[in-house]
């Protein structure tokens, strides 16, 4: 997408595959900083203080993770322990599990002194893959948003499912820029999304920067927005889906969707099949969900008075943090994919 | 309640009847500091900047601004004009309206020269009437409490409800004050609230200060933890509750209830009967929800790397801050108030 005039991607390799250059979310919407990363650890480090963060984004860049890995040291060992350890770096997001055995599949049965070009081949490969799979879902999304007809059409996201959170275009967003593409006039309620503000920081200054119009809510508003008739439709991205159609997506996602079940209001959830994960299945949920740093919610980082990004404690006690929550199917209108949109109980028979 | 050691009420007015000392609560958590207010314009700047907050404070604070505009002038004309402005300073908080009528309902017999002390008598005749209300709303909420069998007690609120926003003890704390001195083990999760953080900031305070046990959580959580068995119980406050059952309190109350209802959670409501109007009635919502400064979302306090509280900035788009939502009465358990715990739909009923 477009930063000022100029297109960017939010990961790319250098054209001499010693590095890859990404944009550190951490410091938006206050500067627009480009990091390179040129070692398996500096991708680690990237993914866990979330300087890339977003389900498809974190999987391509463990592809790379695994490029960079190859360079430096290609043997079956090497490659064992690189596994390890990104699978360990954000363990919810199922694509970079994803990401990371399609990688492992693929290198593996390479002689060690080709691996690391094939490596660096093949995460461009997913990159590529990403960016087509996200039009593809904006497309079917976009049909789903033309059988709503309310001017301006007033969508509700939350968290950052944009085009930071994958390689180009957004999974949840996708819809939203061809529709604004498409001359639809539409308003976009933007979740502030506590504790790290991806609404606030990250969706608003994509929007921002497509001009898209929308407005920054605290997470506590959209049930009012709902109750007064201001929320056409839902669309988050998700972290996870499990075959029967749970989704696992950024806390505060489940609230969202008691809201507009109660009001009637459609819930769209857009991913890409890579984040349906074949062992998650069940009203059991067997899977860890994430717990953060208490820190994430006691402190907060922007700009102070001299203009300049500066942190500040806001809460004295003990936190609590979890990253995520389930929302069951019930709650679920419809699941976006790069295939169409599919009811949440028939999301699983794609895998087959 | 204690701090340090020693016993406060938000607040109290000064022996010579010439001023009233307030908490400040727009610096708590990070600084304890006593204001006074010397005239009915220090009163409504004080109201309308928060440093006086929640309905029942907000009542009293009020009823001393009349008192206090009586000082300088206690004609009819002076009456007539602090009853306005006061009105005006915090549209929603159905108490100051009736504070302020109940104190322009028993001036106006009086001749001028007495009204000033019959003014302050009377001012503090409701500060006393509230801390009798609270302690009344504990003991009901009590009985609701102990009915619940679980070990620890897992208690939900949302905002400030607690000794702060009254002049002692509380409305949806005060049962939990209670159930804490009656050995009962409790451990309370306190909604962050965004936009102005009364939970992360006051709440927690409180709580601290009384040593119960507790965890600040972000507005986005409750549902998740309702999911995983962790909440046995919701108290919220009320700003408003309508004669039919609906509950107007802060924004994302309305969330939380869903998440309940959803998972058959008690959800309870405390407030004094005051709070209940007469005036409103039925699902049209007969007044505007009061929308705030969108810098209240926009920016935030904290406490910087020197320990001195500061701004940050963490929005940089638009937003929209309405400051309450209604909770309909098929969310409601019980709404507790100083005559016992009543379904939402007999509460009416009382003020016949």
């Amino acid at each position: 997408m477009f930063v000022e005039g100029k297109l960017y991607r939010t990961i790319e390799a250098s054209a001499d595959l010693t590095r890859v250059t990404i944009i550190d979310q951490t410091v938006l919407p206050f500067e627009f900083k480009l990091i390179d990363l040129k070692s398996l650890e500096d991708v680690i480090q990237a993914i866990k203080f979330m300087q890339v963060r977003g389900a498809p984004l974190i999987g391509v860049t463990s592809a790379y993770g695994i490029a960079l890995a190859m360079n430096s040291n290609s043997s079956d060992q090497s490659l064992m322990e690189a596994d390890l350890s990104l699978k360990k770096s954000r363990p919810t997001a199922v694509n970079l599990a994803w990401a990371v055995n399609q990688m492992l599949e693929h290198l593996k049965s390479y002689d060690f002194h080709r691996r690391a070009k094939v490596a660096w081949h093949y995460a461009n490969q997913l990159a590529e893959q990403d960016i087509k799979t996200n039009k593809d879902i904006g497309r079917a999304g976009l049909s789903l948003l033309k059988e709503i007809k309310s001017s301006p059409l007033n969508i509700l996201t939350h968290c950052n499912a944009g085009w930071l959170a994958t390689i180009d275009h957004g999974t949840a967003l996708s819809p939203i820029y061809q529709a604004f593409e498409d001359g639809i006039d539409i308003h976009v309620w933007v979740d502030e999304t506590r504790p790290r503000n991806q609404g606030m920081n990250l969706t608003a200054w994509e929007l921002t920067q497509a001009n898209i119009p929308h407005t920054i809510i605290s997470d506590n508003t959209g049930g009012l927005l709902m109750q007064q008739g201001k929320v056409d439709c839902v669309i988050v991205g998700a972290d996870r889906i499990s075959v029967d159609g749970q989704v696992c997506n950024k806390i505060g996602t489940y609230l969202k969707a008691l809201a507009a079940k109660a009001h009637n209001i459609p819930f769209y959830v857009a991913a890409p099949l890579s984040t349906v994960d074949k062992n998650f299945m069940g009203d059991h949920h067997p899977f860890e969900i994430e717990c953060r740093d208490p820190d994430e919610l006691l402190k907060i980082k922007g700009l102070n008075g001299n203009g300049t990004i500066s942190e500040v404690q806001i809460g004295l006690s003990n936190a609590y943090n979890p990253a995520f929550d389930i929302t069951p199917p019930e709650y679920i209108s419809m699941i976006i994919c790069e295939r169409g949109s599919y009811t949440p109980n028939s999301i699983g028979a794609l895998l087959l």
